[in-house]
C-alpha cells in the first residue's frame, strides 16, 4: 500500500479540520504536516477538541515544513495569501487548492473580482478547475487543482450537462442559493455570532457575490445568482430556474450521472439533511408553473462536496486511486 | 373608550396564541370567547404555558359561544372547516378570517387548488382581500375580511405598486421564498419534528404551492413561486427577481410606502431578524447582474404581518380605530 | 406626564438594544443620549437594523454627553470600565448599572473575582443591589443601583425567601444553570460563532464563575454553581437542588410572590419559552427522589429580567413610577 | 471473512437508521432484514431519503422475517412491545435490544417503573446489561444484551470506577443531564415540534425519569437525577456532583479508561460537539467550590454511544470481533 505524505496548509480552519475527518481512514494519504501560522506550536486538539483521540502532527508555520518530504498539499489558506505560497512549493508536490486563487483562468477577471493583481500568473495557467465529475481526465494529469467553490459546485453539477446538450436557454437563468454558516469560516466576526443568526435568514452579496465569476466562467454566459444565509452550520441548497423541458432535463441528468457515486437525481426535492457530512450532491427536477419553466433543486454539504470532500476526490484521482476512496458515507441524520 | 367583544375561533393554534399576545394591551378589543374544539374545557395556560399570567376565558367548543354577544371574530380555523362556521354567524358580527377560505374570489379556482367545492359561495362574494396597505377603503367597510396568506403578503407588498405603475415586466417574475416552521401550525407531523428540521433546508410544494393562486389573483398574471423551509420558527423572506430599472423601482416603492407605519424600504437587504415579533414588512431593492434585472428582498414575521398582526390591523380599520393600535413594536433581537 | 431625560451608556451592546425595545412605549423615560465609543457617529439603525423605524439619537462617545441635561443613566458598559465613568457623573443623575462593577459590597471580594482593584470605592458604599422584589425600599431611595447578574437573578429569587424562612439547609445547595448565548455579548469571539454552538452543549467556568460571588453574598453562604451554554440566544434555566420539604417550600414561594407581577410559581417545570422577551421569572417546586430533596426549576430571559428588564423595573421605582411600567408583556412564543 | 446475517427490528426509528449508518462499512454484519410494521412494504429510502444511495432490503413486518436465516438481531422497538417478540426468536439468534425491556433485572422494578408486568420473565434472567466497558466478559458470552439507556451510559461510565474504588460518597450524588431531542424518537408529538423547541430549554421527568431505575440498579444506591431538554438534535451532557477528592477521581478515571478506544478523560469540560456522530464518551473532572466537591462533566452522542453505537460495540464482542469494528470515527464538527 503506497503512502502519500500529505500536508494541510491552513489546518486550523474548518476545511482543514474536515479534511482530517475525511482522511481518518484513508489507506494512502498519511498526514505528515499541518500548518496554521497563528496557532503554530499548538496541538490540533487544542484548536479542535473533537480531534482529541487522533494522533496528529503539531501545528507549525508553513515556513517550518520541509516540503521536499511532501507529496501532496491540501491548501486551505484564505484567498490572496495562497498564490505566493503555492508558487514556492517544489515541482514534485501535487496541490489541491481549496481557495479561490486559481479558479479563474483569466487573471484580469481575478483582479476585478478579488481586488488585487494575481500573484502567480504563470502557475495559474497550469491550474485545472476541479469539478471532478466534469474534469476527470484533466485532474488525473494535473499538478495543481483549483477546487471549486461551494456555490459553483451545487450549481454547475446540474447545469453543465444541460448546457452541453443545449437543453436549456442560456437566457435569464435565475439561481437562489442558501448556505450554512460554516462557509464563513472560523475567524470571529460579529455578523457570524450565534446570537446574530439563530432564528433568522437573510440575503447577502446580492448581485455581486464572487462565486458568480466562477459559475459564469464554467457556463460561458451570465446568470442571476443570489446567495442567502440561513441558520444552519452545514449544508447548501440551490434552487435553479431554467427554461427547458422538465422531462428531457431529468432524463439528461439521470443519464449524465447514472454511474456516479456522488451525484444522484432524486424523485423529489432533497433536503440538505440527505447529504450532511457526505460528498454527495443530490438534485431534483420539477416542472414549474410558467411556460417551459423547470426548477432544479440541488443540495450539497458545503464543507464536503463543496470543499474538503471534493478536494479528497480530486487528490484520489491525481494519485491514481479510486476517486471514492475514504469518501463513501451515509449522511448524519437526524 | 369603546369595548369590542372579541372571539377567537381556533385559539389553540399558533395564530390564535399570537393574537392574544398582540391584543394584550389593545384598548378596545376585549377577549370574550376562545374556542378550540379539541381542547375545549381547558384553560389557555394549560395549552400555552406562556399565557400563565393572563386572565383569559376558557377554551370552549365554537357551538358553545353565544355569538349574539360578540362584535368581532378572528377565525383561525383550518381551511375547509371555516366556511360553514362563518356562514352561520349573526349578520352583525364582523369577521377577520385567517384561513385561505375566502381569499380566492373565483370559487372554481378555490375548488381547483383546495380540492373541494366552496361551501359558502354567497358569502365569498362579500369578502375583501385584506392586504391592508392596498385595501384600506374596502376593509373599512367590510364585514368579512379574508386575511392574506403569509407568502402572498411578503410578495404582493413589493410587487403591487410596481405592477400598478408598469415598472416591471409581467414576464417570468421568479420568486424564491423561505419560511419559518411555525407556518405549519401546531398539529404534530413527523416532518415538522425538531430532529427533522434542525440544521437543514429544503424546498417544498415546488410548482404547486396553494399560495400561488392568491398571488396570481392579486397580480393578474402568472409567476414562478417556490417556497422553502429553513430551520427557524418565525420569519419569512422572499427574493423576487423582476425585469425593470432598479432606481425607478426603488423610488416607486419608497413613494408608495413613505408614510406607512409597517412597510419600510431599506438601504440594504434585510434579515428576518429585523421584523421578528412585529407587524413590519421590510424590503430592499438591488440591481441584479443580468440586463435590466432587479432583485427585491422582502421580509416579514409570518405569524404577525403574515397572519395575526395584519388581522389586528384589519380589525382596527373595520371598527374605525387607528390601524396601528397595539401593533407598534420593536423586533425581539437578538 | 413627567419626562425623565435618559441616557444609555454602551447602547451598542445587546442590553443597550434591549433597553431601547423595552422603553419604546414608556410614558416617562425619554431617550436623550446613546453612547457607544467604538461606534460613535453612527445611527443606531446602522448598528442594529431592527431599530430602523425608531427615532433615536445618534451614538456618541460618552465624553460628548452633557450629563447636566440627564436625569437617568442606564450603564451597559463592560465591567471594569464602568466604575470611573459612573464616578464622574453629576450627583443629581440617577444610575442603574448593568455591569458587575457595583454588585459586590466588599471591594476586596471584587478585586479577587475580577482581577483588579475597585476604582470607585466610595461610590460602592452607596450602591444598592437591585434584585427588585427583595430590595424595593432601598431601590426607591437609591441614587446608584447595581443591577443583578442574570444567573444570580434566576437563583436568588427562589432561594431568598427559603433562606429567610429557614426552610432549607444551607449545606451543599447544588445549582446547574444553562444560559442562552446572548449573555456573552456582541463582541466577536470564536467560541461564540454560530458554527461553534449550533447543536451542542457544554459546561463552562466550572467551579469558578464570577456570578458565584454575587450569589453567595446575597445568600450568606457558599453554594455549588455550574453554568452551561446551550444553543439558544435568549433564556436562562436554573435547576436548584435543596434539602427541605417540597410542600413547605412551594407554599413559602407562593406566599412570597403571590402579588408580584413578574414572579410566578408554576405547577410544572417551566420552559424558558414561557418568559422569552418578558420580565418574568417562573419557578416550579418538585419533590426529588432523595430523602428531603426538593428540586426547584427557575427560568428567566437573561436579557430582560436578567438584565435590561430588571433595570427598567428598578428605574421605575427610583423615579416613583409603578415598577411594572412598560414591562407587562406576553412571551414571544412560538 | 465471515458474514453475519443481521436483522434490524424497528428499522424505521432513529436508532434503526443510525445502525444502518454505522454498519455501512462493517466487514461482517450484512443487513438481511429490516422491519417496520407501520411502514411495511416501503423502501428504506422512502422513509429516510438520506439512505437513497444504499442498497437495502425493503421494510417488512416482523412476522414476515424468516428468523431461521438470521444470526443477529438489533431490536429497536418501543419498550413493552419488545419482550414478546424477542421471546419468540429462535435460540440460535443473538440479540442486542436497544429498548428498556431487559435492562432491569428485577421484574418487580420493571413493573413499577414501566407500568405493566414483564412479559418475558425467564428470558430476563439471561439478559446482560451491556455497558460494554464494564461488562465485556458477560457480553462476549451473552445471547441477549440489554443495551443501556443513553442517560445511564453518560452517568455510569464516570461513576462506576469511582464507586468500585470507593473514592466518592454514595450520599446525595446529584446529576443534571441535558439531552438532544432525537432521544424522543420519530413519532410525531406536539411537544417535539421544531416550533416548540427552538430557542428554549426545560427540565422534564423531574424526580421520576425511568432511567433512574437503571442508574440506581448499576450503582447500588439512590441518586438525584434530573433530565433536561435543550434545542439540539443529538448529544447528551451530564453534570455530576460528587463528594470526593478531584485529583484522586481524575487519576482513577484516567487509569480505568487509559486503553479504551471510546472513553476519554479530557483536561477541560467537553462539549457534546466533540462526540457528535461518534461512539465516544468524553468526561472531565474539576474541583468544585464546596468542601470535597468534585464536578464531573460527561458527554456522549445519545444515538451512538447512547444507543446504536454501543449496540454495535456489543454485537462485535458477541461475535468475537474487535469491539471497535466500524466504530472509529471523528466527530462531525462544525
Amino acid at each position: 500500500m503506497s503512502h502519500i505524505k500529505t500536508a494541510i496548509l491552513g489546518a486550523s480552519g474548518y476545511t482543514g479540520a474536515e479534511l482530517l475527518r475525511l482522511l481518518e481512514h484513508h489507506p494512502h494519504f498519511t498526514i505528515t504536516a499541518l500548518t496554521g501560522d497563528s496557532q503554530a506550536g499548538k496541538a490540533m486538539h487544542d484548536v479542535y477538541p473533537h480531534l482529541r483521540h487522533r494522533e496528529l502532527p503539531k501545528l507549525v508555520k508553513h515556513t517550518e515544513v520541509d516540503f521536499s518530504n511532501i507529496d501532496l498539499v491540501f491548501c486551505c489558506l484564505p484567498h490572496g495569501t495562497t498564490q505566493e505560497i503555492i508558487a514556492g512549493l517544489p515541482a514534485k508536490v501535487k496541490i489541491v487548492d481549496l481557495s479561490a486563487d486559481f479558479r479563474l483562468f483569466d487573471v484580469a477577471q481575478y483582479a476585478e473580482w478579488y481586488g488585487h493583481e494575481h500573484r502567480a500568473v504563470e502557475l495559474q495557467k497550469s491550474a485545472v478547475y476541479g469539478l471532478t465529475e466534469h474534469a476527470r481526465d484533466a485532474v488525473k494529469k494535473a499538478r495543481l487543482v483549483a477546487n471549486p467553490g461551494c456555490y459553483p459546485t451545487s450549481i454547475l453539477l446540474p447545469l453543465l450537462p444541460l448546457v452541453k446538450e443545449k437543453l436549456i436557454s442560456t437566457d435569464r437563468i435565475t439561481i437562489d442559493s442558501m448556505s450554512g454558516v460554516s462557509g464563513a469560516g472560523r475567524s470571529p466576526k460579529q455578523e457570524m455570532l450565534y446570537s446574530e443568526l439563530e432564528g433568522g435568514a437573510s440575503a447577502y452579496g446580492v448581485g455581486k457575490h464572487r462565486h458568480t465569476a466562477e459559475i459564469e466562467q464554467q457556463l460561458g454566459f451570465m446568470v442571476s445568482f443570489t446567495p442567502h444565509l440561513v441558520p444552519m452550520t452545514r449544508g447548501m441548497l440551490s434552487t435553479i430556474h431554467v427554461q427547458g423541458d422538465a422531462a428531457k432535463i431529468r432524463a439528461a441528468l439521470e443519464a449524465a450521472y447514472k454511474n456516479e457515486p456522488f451525484v444522484h437525481v432524486a424523485a423529489t426535492p432533497p433536503s440538505t439533511h440527505s447529504v450532511r457530512g457526505t460528498n454527495l450532491c443530490v438534485m431534483s427536477v420539477t416542472a414549474g408553473r410558467l411556460p417551459n419553466e423547470t426548477i432544479i433543486v440541488s443540495v450539497i454539504d458545503n464543507l464536503v462536496k463543496g470543499a474538503s470532500g471534493q478536494a479528497v476526490q480530486n487528490a484520489n484521482l491525481m494519485f491514481g486511486f479510486d476517486e471514492a476512496t475514504s469518501l463513501i458515507a451515509t449522511a448524519v441524520f437526524p
